[in-house]
This record gives C-alpha cells, sequence and structure tokens, in this order.
C-alpha cells in the first residue's frame, strides 16, 4: 500500500471499464483522502472538499448527464473522430464502488489568501494538485481512479446539494478494478497518441 | 530515489529558505519532468510545457516582480496580518538550483478535446496533476520544489517570451535542499491552521 511514487506515476490509469464494484475498506478510504488533504494549497487555504457519493439513485441521475453530454460532444465531431469516439467507454459511474466529487470553495482563508492576490485561479490549482495526491494514493492501495468531466458544474452543484460559490472540480469514480491497462484508453483507441517529452522542454525562454 | 508514495505525500513541502543551490543531477531532473509528462490530461491532450529556467539575469528580473508583488499585497493587510506576513519568505528564486516554469496550451489537441467540452478548465486541471507529480517526484529524490505565485501573468509572459494563448500556471523552484521542514512554513508562522480532513468529508451530498 506505500508503493514507490514512480510506480504508481506509470501504473496510474484514468478507469472506465475496469472496475469491480468490490467495497473499499474504511482504512484505504481515509487513507486516500487523507492524503489528498495532505496537498499543498495557496496561502495554506485547503479550499477542497469531498462528497462521497455512493447513492445508487444519485449516480444514477448523474450517469444519465453524462450520457447526455456525450451525445453533445459526439455531434460536434466529424463522421470519422464520431465512429472512434463511439468505441470510447466515458465512465464508470455505475459501476465503480463509490464516487468522490471534489470541490473549491474560494472564499476559504478569505479576503487575504496569501499567494493569490495576482493569480485568481491558484487555489482551483491547489484542489488539483489534492486530487493528483488521491490519485497516486489510491493506484498504490490497487484502487482505479476515473475522472468524469462530461458534465455541467451547475447540473451537478444542484443534484448534491452544493451551495453557490462553491466550484465542483472533479467527479472521480473509484474503486477496486481487475486491472490497470498499460496503454491509456484514449491511445489504444487511437483517439490522441502521447507527445515526446522532449518536445515539451525549453531551456530558459520559451 | 523511489520512495513509497504515503512517504513522499507527507514529506513534501513548499519550500522558500532550504534551497542550498547545487547543482541538480541530468538524469534526476530528467526523472522528474518524465513523471509530470506521465501525468492524465482531459482527452490525452498532454497540454503543458516546461521551460527550465537557469539564467541569473532571468531569474533576478522575476525575483524583483514577486518582491514587487509582494509590497502590492502587503498593502492590502491589517497592520497585524502585515506583521505576520513580514517574518514569512515568499520565494528561493535566487537560491534554488533552477525554476522550471509549466505552461498550459488551450489549443493543444484542439478542436475537439474529449472531455473538455462541458468544462473549458479541465486543461488547465491536467496542467496542476502534472506539476503535482513533479512535485512528489522531486520529494522522492531529495529535492525542495516551492510554487511561487506572486507574480502577473503577462509579466511572466513576455519574461519567457510564451507566445499569447498560452498561460504560465506555474513558476517553480527547484533544488536539493538542507533539510524539509515537518510542518509547513505558514501554520509555522501562525499564518494558517490546517483543517481537520472530517470538516471536508461530506456523504452523498454537501
Amino acid at each position: 500500500m506505500n508503493a514507490g511514487i514512480y510506480d504508481v506515476v506509470y501504473r496510474r490509469r484514468d478507469v472506465r471499464a475496469q472496475f469491480t464494484g468490490a467495497p473499499i475498506p474504511e482504512d484505504v478510504l481515509h487513507r486516500i483522502l487523507a492524503a489528498a488533504h495532505a496537498a499543498p494549497s495557496v496561502g495554506l487555504s485547503q479550499p477542497w472538499d469531498f462528497i462521497i457519493v455512493e447513492d445508487p439513485a444519485v449516480r444514477r441521475a448523474f450517469h444519465d448527464h453524462v450520457q447526455h453530454e456525450r451525445t453533445t460532444f459526439a455531434a460536434t465531431l466529424t463522421t470519422a473522430a464520431a465512429d472512434r469516439f463511439a468505441r470510447i467507454k466515458i465512465d464508470g459511474v455505475l459501476e465503480s464502488s463509490l464516487s468522490i466529487v471534489v470541490t473549491y470553495d474560494p472564499d476559504r482563508g478569505s479576503p487575504a489568501v496569501l499567494g493569490r492576490h495576482a493569480i485568481a485561479d491558484a487555489g482551483l490549482y491547489s484542489v488539483c494538485l489534492a486530487i493528483q495526491n488521491l490519485w497516486l494514493s489510491a493506484t498504490a492501495e490497487n484502487l482505479g481512479v476515473g475522472w468524469v468531466s462530461f458534465y455541467r458544474e451547475p447540473h451537478l452543484r444542484q443534484l448534491l446539494g452544493i451551495p453557490t460559490g462553491i466550484r465542483p472540480v472533479a467527479w472521480l469514480c473509484v474503486g477496486p478494478v481487475t486491472h490497470l491497462e498499460t496503454v491509456p484508453d484514449l491511445e489504444r483507441h487511437g483517439w490522441r497518441h502521447r507527445r515526446p517529452l522532449e518536445a515539451a522542454i525549453h531551456h530558459n525562454r520559451w
């Protein structure tokens, strides 16, 4: 459960189809949430919250919404891209053990969040760092995580009773998996390929 | 160099004052950048780039700008908060071995980024996941990382020749450190305290 950092960085996948639905032991769930909560945050604002969604009716309602958004996206594609997209599973909302919705509260630590006066989005960045802590820890625990982003924020806010002003950042499907694929789904399905690292590195200037 | 995930999650600090300035071995730098590049990204867009800044003149110019923004922020504080802030070091730009500026390119993978049609910021989130991979890997390599956010994006864009449309997300100071503190700087200096995990967890609804 405390696998090496590089092992989990490279084993980690964005899981859609491999969830078994088996329960997550309470201590494991606590460890991955605690790891998320140990993330760095601008001005130590810790602006995240975690909503653990197990209620089948809520998950079903969210899944219906995701399917609707899938259709919306598909309609924007060329025929060739739509054919590729048709083969790609975009969520494991119903099959995973539970979901964790991660939110951002811009008012936490306000008005003077140290390090946020010049960059309004810095608090949002903090929430993402917490998500990656959770994702890597879950991988070490042999859980899969799948980040679903086919949703509209106002819809999710209403579904979960999230107060105005607090922003949902991620819907994460979490749970035991049969296995983790070695190649990302979108690469396996020919949607996109990985960019060489060298292309992403610049020296001193862009 | 492949320490356990939980070890690095809890040892990781946002470093300001402990940089030694010693060089980072090439293979170590490559490993932490490769770990960043292995992060998940919406639609496999991999929208990040990494600018490795070693040039002393560039770092000096950025440091001057950070000091200016420090003054701007300090002017917004109450007297008591300004006194606390005066004791807090906000960057290690000059003392760290080098800096890594991480950027976001919203056009990468456009026009149809799978999973981004409903959430425009999803690409920005991906960049932050890459940053956390880098941060944790660097911690495993016994390097410190300090995220500096006292800057204006247009200033940094101009300083590094970053094209219009590409957004700087982070200036990270990186390098060997004398040690990592066990308590976050802002907590040690009484700026803010850590929130109990229990307060951040909700069940099924907010």
